[in-house]
């Protein structure tokens, strides 16, 4: 009975420390790090809040903006003065290792035409330290009926 | 010494057969198949080929290309006639779960300006059945001296 008990527990210690599944919750925590990071910046525009999810570098490869936290700041800025109402939406969440993928439908004014967006993330330790997208409008009229999320 | 080996043999079929690390030898397979099809459909331009790595239903969500296998037969045959040299190159690949992502350096003609392009694919069973895109060129001048990749 003992020897029982003493297995289930080894084997359960096993299962929990299997390099597999730490990497799983690793990547769940650098989901929610990125979802909270993008909700701060994006749609919240508070770079305040949104610079404490980001690393000692911010590695940045949208061609729009400068590089580092200040490019990120000024994007920000540049949100809140043109575009006060933007708001994406993010339809989709993927995570490898370091890297997190969002899916994202971007509205900057109502009426006009929307985006899509796929944004790719690096983190190191947790914190966000790169930065690429590829960003598209999305078309009047499409070939499929399938819409682009 | 024998329960010692019944125990080791034991952990090792615990640590091979954890969910997680059956999920991420999944993910390398569908890594490998998205990769393959990539090559086969988009550089070598041979639908038959491809359509191997294609189930059932091939769920078309980029806005150029019609719906089905069909769809990417006539998009395979579009860049045949007018863009044969064609040619993307794969920078990035990240998987999670069902789910591919690749981020592609793509040139269609030389001398014109490429595009940076993001595709997601899902698989069911090993097969592709799903796709979504979103491509944008690359501006001559940019804000930062990173690269789009």
């Amino acid at each position: 009975m003992i020897r029982s008990v003493i297995l289930l527990m080894v084997l359960g210690s096993v299962l929990l420390t299997h390099p597999a599944h730490g990497a799983r919750k690793r990547e769940e925590q650098n989901i929610k790090t990125v979802v909270e990071f993008y909700e701060k910046a994006i749609n919240q525009k508070d770079f305040e809040a949104a610079s404490k999810y980001m690393g000692p570098r911010y590695t940045q490869h949208n061609p729009m903006a400068a590089n580092g936290p200040g490019g990120l700041k000024d994007f920000i800025q540049f949100l809140r003065t043109k575009y006060p109402g933007s708001h994406s939406e993010i339809k989709r969440v993927l995570a490898d290792g370091d890297y997190v993928v969002l899916h994202v439908h971007a509205v900057r004014e109502p009426g006009a035409r929307s985006s899509a967006i796929i944004d790719i993330f690096k983190l190191e330790n947790g914190k966000i330290v790169e930065h690429w997208d590829v960003t598209q409008e999305i078309p009047e009229k499409a070939a499929n009926a399938n819409g682009m999320f």
